[in-house]
């Protein structure tokens, strides 16, 4: 089988602003073309388009505003997780000689339709995902003593480590206090617990072992792929404290890639609310079970960037479609060496985590430079 | 590479009942299930979605009421050819290792947002798809001296095949003094010349060379993919009397699968009008250039069914989601002899024209027994 790497990417910044799906995207596009050396619009042999927009036929319409002309054009939805579940299929078209070169773009307007779980029927009247999150905190807890002070650490390295991320959508510091202070929305979680829905866009383009080194000096190597559905609605979930489609999928991911948590440099995790960073470092191996807390400590007190460089979707924000591509990016540039003040040394294996509704599904990505 | 097979299929029937998208899935689902031998809910590894339904997380969702945990799942939209381009995408997550045995279900509701091309400025006001129909509709007459009545041959012969397919939106055979009479949309399009939006669902089960027989006694094999994207809008197609982007993809599915046009037994064109027929036949190299006329008189006076035994999409119905995976089971019980009333001898090699919009985008799958 041969090897599949990024070969460039490009990213507009998160923000509140209200623009069609397809403006939002371009910026993207524009960025990732005006920095991928040699690259031209024939290059490209697959367009995907990662988004939970309710536009139809948008990878033809922004491959057309592109000036592409594909072979393998559509859009791809699996709520928050649809960017990861984009790479993976565009690595999947590469990897079985179907495409050559392919362009992934994740997009999402600020009030897109992903942001309430209308369809599940079990939350009852708790469809908005801060309720699921109460719950996963609530039982964390109870099981393993977790503080909301342990909370407030994830928030404030995640929005500090955001600052030198000139595309995230939080630029502002803020204190243990400004935490402890904000804004209750349910009993156990603040506003400066969640990520933020925003608009924003980021665009990858992925290249055969082949072609790559047309376009890039330094490709980043997808070495390892894990995924798991284990259900779509919130009580299938037997159990509160883990996730147990992470597990299952950096299982998968780990093998692909015979590596184990210990080779792994630094790490994208889906921090949609602050208890799931602690969940993450657990379910993927890198803290003992229920020690989350005490290492969302050390990175706030050494102000290691290992955890989420770009600040997470706490401090970068959370646009459905563009989260995991940017987080796929983040480990391309952190692989490269090209994470300006974010840099993470040594940096030669990462890994994302990108997860939907409750992490009733995940995609785990390694990535090796 | 490993190859990829068909192992099982399910359908039920087009319809204009108004059902959520999950309740029009299941019982093709369901049906796939009590068809295929041994198979189970744990054997499959990949659930992908085809439809412009608006609907989040909908592979996940029907992978929870079917009691299937996937590895990979999400939807797929590419408006009309949707159903292809999932076929295409789980037949490359089985050849890149990446899966082994995929669920692929297409579906759609009869008032889908996929029937108005709300995106495409540059068609002005005419934005319902009859409207560029009829512009292809008008050169073809021009150029190669095609009438109505030839358009009719068309649809009285898709409308009489449909009537041999149980699951079929028409069940009315119609005469050419019928579709000559029936009500004029366009200047030269009538009712009886178009397809009709409807509900319906679709399921295919594809698996690896490995797992195949597993499933089925009769697998039959997709050797040849081709996919073409020239546009999204209507004025960048430069011919009002060729569809190129079916001549390119159809180019690469016969290079891939080293067939040629002489050798294709049976057929399944997207007739989503009439001229759609002529056009199809034409540019996949069954007939020269403007001879499609005479080939489709031809069928209907042979009664020959190698051309949209099912009924195409006039007969049968447009779900669009479910079009182009109901296509691919057609051929698939065509190649595998279990076509009934509807078979066609000899049916070694069949073929699939799904496309979007005008012919923007095509998808052509060449299959074998």
């Amino acid at each position: 089988m041969r090897k599949v790497a990024i070969a460039g990417y490009g990213l507009a910044k998160f923000t509140k602003e209200q623009k069609p799906i397809e403006s939002l995207m371009l910026p993207a596009v524009k960025s990732l073309f005006d920095d991928t050396k040699n690259l031209t619009q024939k290059d490209i042999d697959t367009v995907l388009v990662s988004t939970n927009d309710n536009t139809k036929y948008l990878a033809s319409i922004i491959s057309e505003l592109a000036g592409i002309c594909p072979k393998i054009s559509h859009s791809v939805e699996s709520l928050c997780s649809s960017g990861a579940n984009t790479l993976v299929s565009a690595f999947s078209y590469i990897r079985s000689g179907l495409a050559d070169v392919a362009l992934v773009i994740g997009a999402e307007k600020a009030d897109n339709p992903g942001n309430v779980l209308n369809w599940d029927v079990s939350r009852g009247e708790y469809k908005h995902p801060i309720y699921w999150a109460s719950l996963f905190t609530k039982a964390h807890m109870r099981k393993y003593g977790t503080t909301k002070q342990d909370l407030a650490y994830v928030s404030v390295t995640n929005h500090k480590n955001a600052k030198e991320n000139p595309y995230a959508y939080s630029n502002k510091e803020y204190s243990i206090e400004d935490v402890m202070k904000s804004k209750n929305l349910t009993e156990d979680l603040r506003v400066l617990d969640c990520s933020m829905p925003c608009a924003g866009s980021a665009a990858i383009l992925l290249a055969s072992e082949e072609s790559v080194r047309n376009f890039t000096d330094s490709p980043v190597w997808i070495t390892g792929i894990g995924q798991k559905t284990q259900s779509a609605s919130f009580t299938k979930s037997v159990e509160l404290t883990s996730m147990n489609s992470t597990i299952t999928a950096s299982h998968d991911a780990f093998g692909m890639s015979k590596k184990n948590p210990h080779d792994i440099d630094v790490v994208e995790l889906h921090d949609a609310f602050t208890i799931f960073e602690m969940m993450g470092l657990e379910d993927l191996g890198f803290v003992e079970k229920g020690n989350g807390k005490e290492y969302v400590k050390t990175l706030y007190e050494t102000q290691d960037k290992k955890i989420n460089p770009r600040g997470g979707l706490i401090g970068a924000g959370h646009p459905l479609g563009a989260t995991g591509v940017a987080q796929i990016i983040e480990i391309t540039q952190q692989l490269s060496g090209k994470a300006g003040k974010r840099q993470v040394f040594p940096a030669n294996v990462g890994l994302v985590q990108n997860m939907s509704a409750a992490a009733t599904s995940s995609t785990i990505i390694i990535m090796e430079a």
